[in-house]
């Protein structure tokens, strides 16, 4: 693979230029493959995408959710009947028409989500209210022909994520799925990843196709554009009704269920996780989804060669030690500088580098190098294993605290001041008369979008007045460019 | 789902209704799906699917393969480049024509396996020696047009599998992989899950299409006939050439790389694990896989409720041990008897029950039973912990020697015997002259085929006569039906 380093575009000067090179140089994604809008997963992605998937599927076992996979095929007659959800979806679905030389006697499309391929079965496995609340998750990857320009990790036609499909007795235990999902993302996503967000109501105009209500998971970029990398919708009982899912109560009365569906997505997850933590050096990995936690570096002079078998013995002792508990990478490599090794590690975001030379033989010292502030810590040798857990511990805080200061709401005072400060990216809080007229005025004069009303907060209007049309406002919602 | 429980079939008797009966029973799969061939997984099936997949991705990359991910879909001009690999599956992709209601320029196929999509970055990646071997690894689903009787888990049109694509400098290189390759396959199919295995060097004429050389895992079921739960071809240079992957040799020369690719059955190996150690009350899981490894169940009278608080308090304690070491379920619920509880368990093939009566209460005892041997075992409460592991460890070698029974090879006299042998299943192992026409003789009188030569033994015939035909034999080679 390439082997030419470092990052030539600083993340201040072009954010966009800067994420596409990191992409390329820290060998994430490679998206020269034969068909638009499907790259290949490197090795270094796969392997923190496994980590996300991993952590989020043991959040959603803890809350008792089960594992199923569902074909990626769907027929047309599941995938046509909920109507909205069919009107929603119909130019994004990919058609598999042919078998070898076969033609199919119906079609049936690659999946874009799975509500009209698991439903029918929910149908046949929902009897009683025993069965509920019936929780199940897969995950997959889904597929739609984005006609907008495609960006790795953020917006393909193949991407990967976890879809959790729950029934529950009523709407308002479908309700309080809501809540238990945003704490499951927060389990993951802000407390191991360091990424702070948002849980947006989203308007009604911006509902998932077939959704009663949609809720949406918003991070900001550097670039001061929101990334959406979740979702969780209420369907209440827009889908039990035509796969026909019912239950029968404990007074024997048949019932529709009320679901949700849940979909974080791992790979915009990942992408934020770039985006938000790297600097011009390329990225900055979360200690928790590191590939390698630890690299250790021995550097002594190439020709001289002097204290070099103390060097490696020392280097492979620290690697004994820290191996059982860490991933660690003991670069050894003769044909590599020290320079460009330091230099390579930091570019694939390793959180610590430990340096070994021969001072640090001389004296019983070993250097830490944190990634996120490049700061050298010289130690004992004994201190070791605790200093490794401070500087994990260290790096998560200045990280999460670094991410929260992209995270600043501002209110204006109207919508002239709106505008102008939209040009810099943000999320502003307005009042908002609710009416989708005013959406589209300020997506026609700025870009951006109404991302909803706060979950779980109630927000009072102050001055009463919609920021936009002046008439009467009775919500508080949040406007900002999106990717 | 479904509350019927128990067994209606022998094992002994339908072996074919039996399994069936056991992946509805236990609800392992639904067929109701309204794809053909295409069924669901239950959770379950992906609970223990999850596990085989995390035991083989660990061995994996303990001999450094790397995780990635390739699209599902492959374009036409990537999936004919090499000659004999189309002409193999041309009959047996599905293709994608359509996306939305535009007509794709060129039409995509699902991948059937995923070499013409893996080489054409191979070509862009491996540039010198130094990037060799290049060992990567994914876990997917595959797709193929399959036309004959599918069956759950075993032949379907899409089966979860793990691919790993090496690359090597030589053609002993890449031989070398087989090796590594079986010993993965047994530290886990083998020392986890007790099933034992045959690898056979398959006859020329049932090489994977494109291979030089294909290599398969056989493992035999109950009713006597074989199936295939992997294989390792060595494709030579037979992908490198038209995929124009090359490296600089050390002397600065340009040479193609040869290649291997390592296919794990995954849903395979799950079917042979539900058939081999399978009974006539459902499925026994071996401990490593169990989703649910013990289930305690306390057991008091439903009127009198006589220790019910003692017993409770009891089972609780148990759990709380038990369960930092081990997937546990403590099965307190109340509309069912004890005696369904069992049936229930047993069904799903739990290893080990705990069962907690107020005799137990009363003799500070506690009763395990095993589910391989449905033996009780009255151990002392300070037992509990060793007991535990002794259970289990018993249970995989109870479970290994009744799997290792079914794979007895026998030699055969001459052909009539064989004819005759060969309608009660089985391997058996004939001198061979190895001429396509024998095989196909031995198909038509039989249905049983060539399953190949055995992997890195070398056998020397003695008779130096071939079984069937009766003309020189050179080689010993193995026979069997298969699925």
């Amino acid at each position: 693979m390439s082997e030419e380093l470092g990052l030539t575009i600083k993340k201040n000067e072009d954010f966009g230029k800067w994420y596409l090179e990191i992409i390329q140089k820290a060998e994430i994604m490679d998206i020269r493959y034969g068909v638009k809008g499907f790259p290949v997963y490197m090795p270094t992605a796969m392997t923190v995408i496994k980590q996300i998937e991993n952590m989020l599927e043991k959040e959603l076992e803890k809350t008792d959710h089960k594992p199923v996979s569902f074909p990626v095929v769907i027929p047309e007659k599941y995938m046509t009947k909920e109507e909205k959800h069919i009107k929603g979806f119909c130019d994004e679905v990919f058609w598999v028409t042919h078998a070898g030389k076969k033609k199919l006697k119906e079609r049936i499309c690659l999946r874009p989500t799975s509500e009209t391929a698991m439903y029918p079965l929910y149908s046949l496995w929902i009897r009683s209210h025993l069965h509920l609340p019936m929780k199940l998750y897969q995950t997959v990857s889904v597929y739609r022909y984005e006609s907008k320009m495609t960006k790795p990790l953020m917006r393909g036609r193949e991407f990967r994520w976890i879809e959790a499909h729950t029934a529950h007795k009523t709407y308002k235990d479908a309700e309080k799925q809501v809540k238990e999902d945003m704490t499951i993302f927060e389990n993951v996503v802000v407390d191991k990843l360091a990424l702070p967000f948002m849980l947006f109501k989203r308007p009604d105009w911006d509902r998932f196709a077939g959704a009663d209500v949609s809720y949406a998971y918003d991070c900001i970029l550097p670039d001061g554009k929101i990334l959406q990398i979740g979702t969780t919708h209420n369907l209440g009982e827009n889908f039990a009704k035509p796969f026909s899912i019912e239950y029968m109560d404990q007074n024997g009365k048949k019932k529709y269920v009320n679901q949700t569906s849940f979909g974080p997505g791992i790979a915009r997850i990942f992408g934020a996780i770039i985006s938000v933590h790297g600097d011009n050096k390329g990225m900055i990995l979360p200690p928790e989804v590191a590939p390698t936690q630890i690299v250790i570096v021995p550097i002594y002079a190439k020709k001289t060669k002097e204290f070099k078998t103390d060097i490696l013995k020392k280097a492979a002792e620290v690697y004994g030690k820290l191996s059982k508990n860490y991933r660690v990478y003991l670069d050894d490599r003769e044909r590599f500088t020290p320079g460009y090794k330091f230099h390579d590690w930091e570019l694939k975001g390793v959180p610590l580098r430990i340096e070994i030379g021969p001072n640090d033989i001389k004296n019983k010292n070993l250097v830490l190098v944190r990634r996120d502030t490049l700061e050298k810590i010289i130690i004992k040798e004994g201190e070791l294993e605790t200093k490794v857990v401070e500087a994990f511990s260290d790096t998560f805080y200045e990280l999460q605290k670094r991410a929260q200061k992209l995270l600043t709401i501002e209110d204006v005072k109207n919508y002239s001041e709106l505008k102008k400060k939209l040009k810099n990216g943000g999320i502003y809080r307005i009042e908002f008369c609710g009416n989708e007229k005013c959406a589209d005025k300020i997506k026609e004069d700025t870009g951006a979008e109404i991302r909803g009303t706060l979950f779980g907060k109630e927000e009072k209007v102050k001055k009463k007045k919609c920021d936009i049309c002046g008439k009467k406002a009775s919500i508080i919602s949040y406007v900002g460019k999106a990717y």
